[in-house]
């Protein structure tokens, strides 16, 4: 689809090396395979912009201090179905598997659990979430706010991160329902690839810094701002919006994180937000017990019935008809967990330079 | 906007001819009001297509047998936190109800309470339910799903209800943030005023019934689709096409209510589905104490606060800047409980003919 030069890494080669560089950061060693384990599951399930591509501001902010290896990670509020974490700036990447369990646990207990985390940094796929819930026969929900990126619908700056939703739903003999979402029209990373290749971006994906439409992707860059789903009024860029401000409010005023312009930024040198208004950013994480609503069996016999109907829906013309939410990325984690993990050239001399930096062997 | 004849009439008018009706076919007399506030509540909010003009809908089905006027309604399964409701196949404006009090009544005593409703019929304006949990310092979400008008992406057929969800969050100062929104483009009422005004439809609303794009109303009207929020691949249609999987498994294989292509119709003469997966529609119910989380006032304050930043983001070019998520129908209550409700020529035929049929005045 793009012709941008790559080099294949096999996938434990690029856990191994994630996992020492936490180590040599301050990560106790149970976090560092946690850690690790949320990046390989990006790069193996094809979210290339969440996986190893991001080591480097973890990297970054580990190393001069603006996260915590060593995060004390409390429970501060708690009913016997909800709870409030604070993570103690720890890597969203630890604090969000720590924080989901909790859910899961209470879940356990009472049919189910709803966690609102603040403290918290960035935390990687929401996918990888509401997969964990799956081996526990759960209907896993994780959303996540992020650095301002999107601008509500009739604004003309950024205002609300990519603000990403995800869920799913087991089968029994079908593989699971995976529905994992940014609530923008398009992602921050497909705008990058198309400035790398120099072409233009489709209309309603982005603005540029005086609010008009724009398909330059250096508009984008140069402080304008991705849209929300529905790109437009007409579309229903409204929606987009509203999805936004759901997950940004249930992550953020919530928990007592920061929230819309106010999230901090994920890498150094990006600019600081005009003030706090909480800390760090916010996640939230559900599980509901299947059986809490019936028989787990019967259901996912249903979801086996549900995605064979879907599966054979009326094509329209030009395709093979509807995917099912999640085909594409576990085709691509069959694909890759063989055959590795294609990492372009900026992302492997980021991988080069934090090897030459901690002496931790790389390629 | 548009130039279609209207008449107006007071709220107070309606209400009491909706709850005059749903008695006049046998449903008590709690069940009645409750009915007409759900209608009340669309037709105040500005969802004309939600109120009134629904009570024909209603009408034909109690009468003619295909709605229990007198349900019993029964919680079939039940956690601390999460219950399986089913609803009898009464009337939804009276189940819906029902089932978000369990919600609720649950959230008092576990901190959330989820419930899943099977056995149902269209319960209105999903925003409706949402206000409901404020009013107890809850934050509330609503589901359903619905007859099938939407089409996945890639699929060239009617397989989705535009399947709406609603969440809401209060104020202390401000008025509340509710996201009210179907995970469609744009709502089959929309298509139906182009129709009657004999206008195109936007690019990105609507296929006909070979799965092509078409702007002509009557495309899709015979035997057409609606396309999910996004429109198209690169726009984002996946994710609208997710969503609205996600409500529909929700509300249907969990609860055991029927889905997708299989969601009996609302109304008589409409075709039914090729087969039974269930009992009637489905609806999901959540209800979170804001005091399971935080401090109810400091969350507020914090709503405040983070409705006036949404309000000063700077406006794209000729617009006003944007909306919050629930301002324009909260104007719309406020000028319409005072000046009354504007009911176009078809609706009030069909008042009318409910009127001569039941002898309850109209008019």
């Amino acid at each position: 689809m793009t012709n941008i030069e790559t080099k294949t890494f096999p996938i434990e080669a690029l856990r191994e090396f994630c996992t020492r560089v936490f180590l040599h950061l301050g990560v106790p060693s149970d976090g560092a395979a946690q850690a690790a384990d949320v990046l390989a599951s990006a790069d193996l399930r094809g979210i290339d912009s969440h996986g190893v591509a991001r080591l480097y501001s973890y990297f970054g902010m580990l190393s001069e201090g603006h996260i915590n290896p060593t995060p004390q990670i409390k429970v501060v509020h708690s009913t016997l179905s909800t709870a409030t974490v604070d993570g103690d700036n720890g890597l969203g990447l630890v604090v969000g598997p720590h924080a989901n369990r909790i859910a899961m646990d209470m879940a356990e207990k009472a049919g189910s659990g709803w966690v609102s985390v603040r403290n918290t940094n960035h935390y990687g796929i929401a996918g990888y979430y509401v997969l964990q819930a799956l081996e526990r026969d759960m209907i896993g929900w994780a959303m996540t706010n992020s650095t301002a990126l999107v601008a509500p619908l009739w604004g003309a700056e950024r205002m609300l991160g990519t603000n990403p939703i995800a869920i799913a739903f087991p089968g029994k003999e079908e593989p699971p329902i995976v529905i994992d979402m940014a609530t923008s029209a398009a992602a921050y990373g497909k705008i990058e690839i198309a400035k790398r290749l120099g072409k233009p971006v489709p209309q309603g994906w982005a603005i540029d810094s005086e609010g008009r439409g724009t398909t330059n992707p250096d508009d984008l860059i140069a402080g304008g701002a991705l849209l929300p789903l529905g790109s437009d009024r007409e579309r229903g860029a409204h929606k987009g919006y509203g999805l936004s401000v759901m997950v940004d409010i249930l992550c953020g005023p919530l928990s007592g994180a920061n929230w819309g312009p106010f999230a901090p930024p994920f890498a150094l040198r990006q600019e600081l937000p005009k003030r706090s208004v909480g800390k760090g950013i916010g996640h939230f994480f559900g599980a509901m017990r299947i059986d809490g609503f019936m028989d787990a069996d019967s259901f996912k016999r249903q979801i086996d019935d549900y995605i064979r109907v879907f599966r054979a829906t009326k094509p329209a013309p030009g395709t093979n008809g509807p995917l099912i939410p999640g085909d594409p990325e576990r085709e691509m984690e069959k694909i890759r967990s063989k055959n590795g993990v294609p990492l372009i050239l900026p992302v492997i001399e980021d991988l080069r330079d934090i090897s030459r930096k901690t002496g931790i062997p790389f390629d």
